[in-house]
């Protein structure tokens, strides 16, 4: 199948934009499995590759999905560049992908409530359902999940996937697959805020203005928290803040230390409050010692970002200030809220954080303008129709 | 003086309005001192009159107040039609007002921090700040409060008062007075979202679309719960909520019992959830049992609205089905964060609320139109410019 | 099998007292399963009686069980004498039973970690581990739960039954079945403390000095409420709190009025501190509004106790002072940790909650002595070895 | 005055005791104010002595108090022997000293509610009551708080001091100045316990069995806390853990890397669960790392120890096992209630922590006490009849 997407960049605020691409048209499902499974893969050696895949069988609780839009998350540019997040190590070659929606294609045996041609956003962490933790209603943290394209399962960067009913929502007829495949990263976003719980008119900081950062601010600024002041080291994410609505941000210097950067994050936000809770999206070391200098005595940050396994932090100054932290993993239950909260505009405009779209077959072209910094990405997607 | 203000009434969204007019000239204040201090007193045998007042004398720790803008609250339709709320009676005759911004004419002697024609909003319920209550941070529950309006203390009802200056909080100078005297009921509201603290995308059921119930669909809307149904007895209470974006919203009908109607208020809320908060506004029983049986299993009922001293509710179904009440008393700690969400727009369009504005010297005609169902006034404010 | 079981009474700090049994000889297991399988049935017309029921089939995820210990709830009582709570209704015949503790006789195919000889504790609420509620943590508001031996279901009060082995819970060997048993009139207790979370120090007042009632005082003793004042219409149920421990007893008068009741028990608390939590153990009208004046500004009623569908209260008063409530459903993710704290004696001697002891031929007779007020019983177990 | 105080050391379950004295008789007041006001001074180079002051002035709000029992705490350790405490320095001579309890020689004339004769324990930090902190009812984060023996202000340990009659709270008759001197210590481990607030039944685990460490032992175990696993480098300080009750000990060994530690505070818990708070008093990075890795998936740190300003933790794999940090600072309105729990043995028995007293006279010896290893020394106390 040749590309239909468009890829003439364009150039918006300041952004170079690839053009986002909205579904017209829908192929008969039975000429759409006839098409190439394709599939990207990456190696333990730090290579990416897309390779055919077989059409996949599809479990008796199982349906099969073809994809339609999937997002590029940063954990995956981790593990193609250094081969691992914390613990977790690619060591055999897998399929990646965890961000994505599309359409059923087929309905195991056992399936109720979905049917073949529903529209539907993946959630890609499947729990055991069984263990304490998800007795407990948090199954995030179940030791047993499988979760897509995390080693050592495969995911759902492929034309077609099968996955289990149960984790699988159905999206409204209005609500794009591009916006159903950031139902992911919203979610992420989502169970920070959940964690975190800020109160109208709770004064916030949020470290980092990419993906899950301007996921966090939207979340946060529907939750009810102001002002809310958004730090990064690099201007055009800011400048994507701010088209976002965002007034309130910091361009982090190189040369700042903690102290320095904590007082200027209080300036930006001005005298009538001091930051309460600040989200840290970026994992980096410097930003997450500045965000506990920034906060207000009684204050909470909330650790979102990942980076270095151990992290040094003053925890001593915390305790005379009885600053807690709340570190937030993936997501529980956030699947219909968050489909809710997108469709209904609640959360603004979440197709904004998309900069770029590439067809299935250049997905490895996608990974390429991730780490082209020239490119300004913050959401890259691959689409098929 | 003359009164200034044009009360031509026009009619927008089927609402009877009269205008509502901003600051446009600022008297000399030493003129201002020279005008007669009318203020508006009820009598026990269900009276109101006005009356002129000495210009009061201003305590080391307290500020004169010219002010500018009051609003009538239920409450003191109360007082004056019955004489009392709950245990709270009209023995001798007071001056009413409690929801009042105004400029400052005077400062006292110990007072830092405020200055001779700054623009204040008055926190009317003046704490101990030395009782255990205050000292835990709940000053709202403080028995030696002092709560101008309330019996036996005078209000704000009166173009000349003096106040401490604790209870006083700048408000922007882009915000009009009026917006000013509305910190008050927006308090009321805010209080009771902070206790019940919805989290992003609660879905919740607001019962009663007067001033109260619709400060309460600002806060909630602000604080991210969604989806969001008002309901009321009365069509034009819902055309103001719709018109304030509230798009569902339900009308009750008087033959309906209470589990007709809560069948109803789901039915409204559409298929994806059901009600896990509900603010109930009125004080009516029949609303009070319709939302406990509205709401979900699990779900809060918060009790803000003011009825009989006892209300039958359905405890032991409550109890199958883990349903909680949380009730809300005025506010502590709300006018700094009221007035930055007022100022920034979080809350949206605040002064919605208010349908009615009379010249000071028409005061007892303000009253008037608040029991007048023809006039179909929300908030109806007392102006002096 | 003739009785083994010593009835003779004895006097115990003026409660009369039917011995308490511990197993002191396991018969062969094959054996046991060729006595008769006596259950205890009620009827629509408010009879008991006792008859054979054949040997329960095992499924393959469940375990039979011989029931050695079996409490009567206050519960049961309300289904012989009305027919009902609430809306649950006795419409045909149905086997009562869901406070029991046994050995495990059958292993059903397909389930793990369980074998036959283990002694375990029965958690009679079957839910459904699928629904919002289950996957929420909050399973003992799952609607399609199965509950033992309330209408539609048959419950444990026979000699053998098959019920799933995931809410079978091993007890250690040093635990008696009687305690084994207490198990779920303790997790109801539980639950409400866990639903209520006393901070260390919080002054209680417990309404009720029932099984509910005195198991949920001895819960807040271990959790660090303090004081404790414990309340009831009945002498010598106080007696039997006081030997528990708790000193703090106040008899309600039946002239009292709420007023009156309150004053009363603020009086017997001490001049240090005044309730913020009262458990209400009774259901009675009378008890709670007594409860609702009782409680300090700020404080929340707990209510636990069942009693008429709709009850009267003091909203309006309540929501001057910020009163809540908070209402407790059964149980969830409870016993483990019960059992626990039961083991490690962290709870106290749970064992005094049981005043009297039957053999499972004497049934009938153990539901005739609860409702017998000469027999001052507390909690009467039917045994089985 | 001579020392009536017999130190002749016994030892007791292997700890070396000296004897703690209670008080047995009272000179006249008259005649307790001629003695000299022996007061510790610490110097910014790391020597402390004493030298007599002169009798304080009462000011108006204020009271005298004649210091009966001063407990010295590892902080002002770490003012002697390091010259400061994170950024809180020593630059000039001041008196130490905040955990005591005396008796009232003198009222200032503004007080109410203290008399000349009352016996009270010192809350030692005074807020200023009017900032933001206070309002919230964190006045522990006042940043205007004098706090006694803290640079820069005098302490308490001195035979009279003048106090702020708002900090001083009277202790019963049966109370001993021992125990009303404790209630300091055991306010720093009480406002960690509300901090976070453990569920009945809660596992836990204590790093750390010093002062503090045992405090928070007690204070979790009245909590409910259960089972509760104590760690300590030291093995007296185990025995005198295991010699108050706490039957779950471990001695840290030396070499163990965090994962071992952590690995063997789960095997001391025993299999029925893990442990979901640990309280951490000792400031150790080793011992932080050990306890992060030792919790259960979701579970919390509660920081109370000090130790180098910036400490290195596994902040990544906290965040993936949603790991939250508790910090605790100091206390508020802690006094009240924690005096009411030792009054009433809720605690246990709080007099077991001290295990040295010494006359007031020799409170350079007590000091060297607390230093010197083979002493075994947890809380040493200075008294004076």
């Amino acid at each position: 199948m040749p590309s239909t997407i468009d890829n003439t960049p364009e150039k918006v605020n300041g952004l170079v934009k690839h053009p986002k691409k909205t579904a017209n048209g829908h192929a008969p499902l039975i000429d759409v499995k006839s098409r190439p499974n394709l599939a990207l893969w990456v190696t333990k050696d730090h290579k990416i590759y897309q390779k055919e895949e077989s059409y996949p069988a599809c479990g008796p609780e199982e349906c099969v999905i073809h994809v339609k839009a999937t997002g590029i998350c940063g954990s995956e540019i981790h593990f193609w560049k250094t081969g691992r997040i914390g613990d977790c190590c690619v060591t055999h070659d897998i399929i990646l992908g965890h961000e994505s929606s599309g359409q059923i294609l087929e309905v195991g045996s056992s399936v109720r409530d979905l049917q073949v041609g529903d529209r539907v956003s993946i959630e890609p962490g499947v729990a055991c359902w069984e263990c304490d933790m998800c007795v407990r209603g948090r199954y995030n943290l179940c030791p047993k999940v499988v979760f897509s394209g995390t080693p050592p399962s495969d995911g759902t960067m492929r034309r077609f996937v099968a996955h289990p009913a149960r984790f699988l929502h159905k999206i409204p007829d209005n609500m794009s697959y591009a916006t159903g495949a950031l139902i992911e990263p919203l979610s992420v976003a989502y169970n920070a805020i959940r964690r975190a719980s800020p109160y109208l008119g709770q004064p916030i900081v949020i470290c980092g203005a990419g993906p899950i950062g301007l996921a966090a601010a939207l979340c946060a600024r529907a939750a009810g928290a102001s002002p809310i002041v958004i730090t990064d080291l690099e201007q055009n994410r800011l400048d994507q803040a701010y088209s976002m609505g965002f007034r309130k941000t910091l361009k982090i210097e190189l040369g700042w230390d903690r102290l320095t950067t904590a007082a200027k994050i209080r300036e930006v936000m001005g005298t009538a409050c001091l930051p309460q809770l600040a989200f840290e999206a970026t994992g980096a070391a410097s930003s997450i010692n500045s965000a506990c200098y920034a906060l207000e005595d009684g204050g909470t940050l909330v650790q979102i970002g990942c980076g270095k396994p151990d992290i040094e932090i003053p925890l001593m100054s915390m305790g005379f200030r009885e600053i807690n932290i709340i570190t937030s993993f993936r997501y529980q239950q956030s699947w219909p809220v968050v489909i809710r909260l997108a469709a209904e505009g609640v959360l603004g405009d979440v197709d904004a954080l998309i900069t770029h779209t590439f067809p299935i077959e250049e997905t490895v072209d996608a990974f390429e303008t991730c780490v082209d910094r020239s490119q300004l990405a913050i959401k890259v997607q691959i689409v098929d129709e």
